[in-house]
């Protein structure tokens, strides 16, 4: 039985400390521009659940690691995620203009110092990362499997088949639209790896065994899809308010979204069955005694 | 005494590892979405002078140690430089529609795929340099290294200045001119510092000394000085067939260069001195035996 409070209260401290963290790491005048240091602050400092983080530490507790191990590098990955929602906001990309209940950067910045913003996010990620105070030859994978789920074959690599579906390109092709398995498959990259690298990211980091990675990888890749279920459930029945962005944009751009291929109840179940099927994993290697199921709990009750 | 015919024969060598090594290394499908593979690939197979990789792969060398040590740094580099290129080329940014004598990629494949095949070039790059096989601790020197001269504190910054003062913001403003001081100081992070950085890596992937990745260092600051110098002046002068870009854009935009603030004579004279230093630097070090100072002497030759 998971006690939702305490996991609310675990997810809170946890949130706390990284975004106290991260308001060290980010750089500032006069080694950094103003112009740019002030641009990726205003896109960090938003108020965001930090569940990649928050995962990635508590992966690090579950193989027994502290969470001073994880730190760093679950600052670097919310850099990252902070990055693509930076470009994914984009007028060329989905062209949203609230994000995180505040107008997006390039509203506020330009386009061009939010595309700048996005890629100084993304490689002080990578310093970041390769300033940690660790193993270097676990750093050196920690490095490399972020790297692989960010990149072209993953995260950048599904937001291109996302794009691909709904914009024409200057030939005024679109691609054909996506079926389920397309669509799970397009969500594995753009959201699923990265969370999956959180995670293991802070096993590896808090020095777990290969099989306890393995086994906290494959749960949070069940944590992954059952996240981006209840992202398109909150795109349909969400509040803006609660939300702090826009609803219903997928539906009106005819994106295709689990809601619309399953109905919403059938995907609830299939959100629930996700947890199930981590838990079970979590079982099977021996993690009963961890918050991470109570993670993917929370990922599923959200509102926001 | 240089022996140019020689130097060039060299650069031409090492610029033929680099791309072959490219090719391979370059995601293709099915891991990767042949959407962005192809993006990626168009721009990073464009005819380049591939300074970066070629003082790489030199710099491991001065120091006595291979060109395989430094190959995949060097490749690295070059996706780092090739993604720089493809961002700023946006219409949110310069708004170049030629590079490399081709059409720039958003011009081929829309501004959303340009953005995201940028992202995916500087996120495979980590990929790459994190897989590097030798000594973990000079590993992650050289990501760290790389990271600093890519990132917001460097190139991404100096473009932020660059972008700031000739784009107005949402709001309409603009930062003031730069003078020659300003000038120096954002093309040091623009240009400079992953000149320096590419230099420095090599040096240290191919086992160099700490004083022997200091002279080298030295020396590429001042490559990068004589490299925008002469950027600057070829701007002016250059022949736009040969450069395989538009010239004059500087001018026009009210960009601040060396030419408009020196002179064409006085700004050759000024890159000139900038080689003159580097050889004293690395004499000095007692790296008399090096193609480096011949790369610099190409760096200032050069007519495109």
């Amino acid at each position: 039985m998971i006690d939702t409070a305490a996991v609310a209260q675990y997810v809170r401290a946890r949130r706390t400390d990284v975004e106290a963290a991260l308001a060290t790491l980010l750089p500032l005048p006069p080694d950094c521009p103003a112009v740019v240091a002030d641009a990726m602050r205003y896109s960090v400092t938003a108020p965001g659940k930090r569940l990649r983080p928050v995962l990635c530490l508590a992966s690090a507790e579950a193989v027994g690691g502290t969470t001073a191990a994880a730190l760093s590098a679950a600052c670097a990955i919310e850099l990252i995620h902070t990055y693509s929602l930076v470009h994914d906001d984009l007028p060329a990309m989905d062209d949203d203009s609230m994000r995180r209940g505040r107008p997006t950067l390039h509203v506020v910045a330009g386009e061009g110092m939010a595309i700048l913003a996005g890629d100084g996010l993304l490689t002080e990620a990578f310093h970041v990362l390769s300033a940690i105070d660790g193993d270097p030859s676990r750093v050196l994978r920690a490095i490399r499997l972020i790297a692989a789920a960010a990149g072209p074959n993953g995260m950048v690599g599904g937001q291109a088949i996302d794009l691909a579906c709904v914009t024409p390109d200057p030939q005024g092709r679109t691609a054909p639209p996506l079926d389920g398995a397309g669509l799970a498959a397009m969500h594995a990259r753009k959201t699923g790896m990265l969370i999956r690298a959180s995670a293991a990211a802070g096993a590896l980091l808090g020095g777990g065994t290969d099989a306890h990675v393995a086994a906290i990888d494959a749960a949070a890749a069940e944590f992954g899809l059952a996240f981006q279920i209840v992202d398109d459930i909150l795109d349909v029945e969400g509040d803006p308010a609660q939300l702090g962005k826009s609803t219903g944009k997928d539906a009106a751009a005819g994106k295709p979204t689990y809601p619309a291929l399953y109905g919403v109840d059938q995907s609830r179940s299939m959100a629930d069955a996700c947890i199930a099927r981590a838990a079970d994993t979590l079982n099977a290697a021996g993690m009963t005694d961890t918050w991470l199921l109570g993670i993917g709990r929370w990922i599923v009750d959200r509102h926001n």
